[in-house]
């Protein structure tokens, strides 16, 4: 059977290519980078290659950029370290409700006249995902970070769903700090970066050997960091035309979509990814339309992956807008770079049946839920 | 030329039947373990039969093991982690001199009795390495861990230098926390873990996701983890063989560096790691040795990685009575799974003509130093 993942914003696969210039780091150039022997310094070579090259991408400078383990510790270390860094004047951190705080519109978008209101003496940092990982809502991160820095407040990014598809320019961004994980982009778990704009704030959270400029102690993942700079070159190469034509196939998916009964389709029309599409199907579990669609070789998901293992309806969902009784109804697809017309052609017959099937065999609890 | 590493305390290169297993991770098996589909699921398996080998093998329950992405940042979890939790009792943590308080004997060992007397009713944690990472002296972690627990402090133990030598059985070691990485014991870089005895009182440094039991949120990096599993089974398996095996090639290497003249082996010289030999060639930069062997395909290190950068004489060092002007001239020499017997042969004759070229190039500065 033919396997169609649709899970591309959990995780992607490592591509062939980034996999190949990991592998002589395994063992061959395997040397604590802290070393002074040449099987150290050709670990710190490639460590500091990879910088230049991802700084470059970002337009940041080399040392702006500090290596971590996921996307995860880099929001951390951004949220904590800023924190820790300026106690004496606040601990106010703003985020938007899909991340905690603020109430974004229906779209999921976050207006930047929001994070302006919301601005107090006593707010440190604004952290404002650049695409949500649920319905893949684009912000106007631009636009935010300039209200943050007339504001004198810090100004911080999750990039890690983005990073495919839109432009990385932290200068433009006007941001301070932006987190990238090289997991989502084609390259290898276990990679994440925290840009720190020159002279920000900021405390690390882990302490030891002092890597990373005292930022982020613990001794590097060499193949990790070099498979993340590969796989940021590759995405960097072909972003645009990637662009294109996962939107073609996103906006095909949609149309056929749209012809399912009481389906919703969540997140903007056009400031949103291209590869994401969240439908929310009125009356069904996602769980059942998951299982049933892996049974037939298709892997999407219900929101994030990070929160599968609750019963809650997604924040992100019901952040939105769409009632409780719905909300448990909804199923992500993310594209990516296999995903082909045919895949989308077969994924949208065998949704059709699934959905059929399920409202077809449980109409009380359908009726029921549309009722509560 | 002929290349002998031995810089194994500093990392050990991943073996090829690690590598091997971990390969199909890369983009096979490369879901999100949170994710309910397939792919996900195959994921989350491989973890946890991870988590399930390493836990035998510690004498753990699967539960007790939480994986991080180094040792450092086990560590890191374990004081931090436990300061949080326990900060209503205290904030006094206990470490040796080479960690940082207690002062150890001239071989680098902390005395039991030390830790018991050190013990004060806001003291929260002792953490006392099961091996130092500089010299390779042995403490009786057991004992000491006896001596915490009956005091009701918890006790942590730094075990990736132990762990390829020494038994790692957490309830003979009496053990509340305990500190493993992958990439000491023929693994991958990026994988850690911390064993937290069951109903530790414990706080996460990282949040997010609320993977591995809420106190290490972020997507597990399945590769490294069941590369470190695969890594763990291997260095059980033959455990005591290379300990003796190595234990007759670093007798044999002491025994020839004692003939060079001025030179101090440094260590406890039984309970130690059989794999580690540190010598102290007084009135020489250690900085040089370093260079001209690594020009013979020697790799070797002054101290620890982690203090390279540092000019400072290695705490390590002076911390068990070796002066500040002789601290300097200290080579630490960690034997490997590759190291044979004419690696050492070789080894002991490239030393003396080093160090004999030294001293002749330079005899103001060994008198000097000497005098100092």
């Amino acid at each position: 059977m033919k396997k169609i993942y649709l899970d591309h914003a959990a995780a992607t696969p490592v591509d062939a290519r980034v996999k190949t210039i990991m592998d002589k780091y395994f063992n061959e150039y395997f040397g604590n980078p802290s070393s002074i022997t040449e099987v150290g310094l050709n670990a710190k070579k490639a460590i500091e290659e990879s910088r230049e090259v991802i700084a470059q991408i970002i337009n940041a400078l080399p040392e702006e950029i500090i290596f971590t383990s996921s996307g995860t510790e880099s929001i951390n270390l951004a949220i904590q370290g800023i924190a820790k860094a300026l106690k004496h004047k606040g601990n106010h951190v703003i985020t938007s409700k899909i991340e905690h705080n603020l109430e974004p519109d229906k779209y999921g978008q976050v207006q930047p006249e929001q994070v302006e209101q919301a601005i107090k003496h006593n707010t440190i940092l604004a952290s404002i995902m650049y695409a949500n990982n649920e319905i893949g809502t684009i912000n106007n991160i631009s636009k935010i970070g300039e209200i943050a820095r007339k504001q004198e407040v810090y100004f911080h990014t999750d990039a890690c769903q983005a990073a495919n598809y839109l432009d990385l320019d932290v200068k433009k961004l006007n941001a301070d700090l932006l987190t990238l994980n090289a997991s989502k982009i084609y390259g290898p778990k276990g990679a994440g970066l925290l840009f720190v704009k020159k002279n920000t704030k900021i405390k690390p959270l882990i302490y030891g050997g002092g890597q990373e400029n005292g930022l982020r102690s613990g001794t590097e993942n060499v193949p990790a960091i070099v498979g993340f700079a590969s796989a940021l070159m590759l995405v960097a190469k072909n972003r645009s035309q990637e662009f294109e034509r996962l939107l073609n196939l996103k906006n095909m998916f949609i149309k056929e979509l749209k012809k399912t009964p009481d389906t919703i389709i969540n997140g903007h029309l056009i400031e949103s990814l291209p590869n994401n599409i969240s439908a929310t199907f009125k009356g069904i579990e996602a769980d059942a339309i998951i299982f049933h669609l892996n049974e037939q070789g298709i892997f999407a998901s219900t929101g994030s992956a990070c929160t599968t293992k609750s019963l809650e309806p997604s924040h992100v969902i019901t952040g939105i807008g769409i009632p409780a009784q719905h909300a448990n109804g909804t199923v992500r697809f993310t594209l990516g770079r296999e995903t082909t017309k045919k895949d989308i052609d077969y994924v949208v017959k065998i949704i059709n049946q699934v959905v059929d099937k399920l409202r077809a065999v449980s109409p009380v609890q359908f009726e029921q839920k549309l009722i509560v």
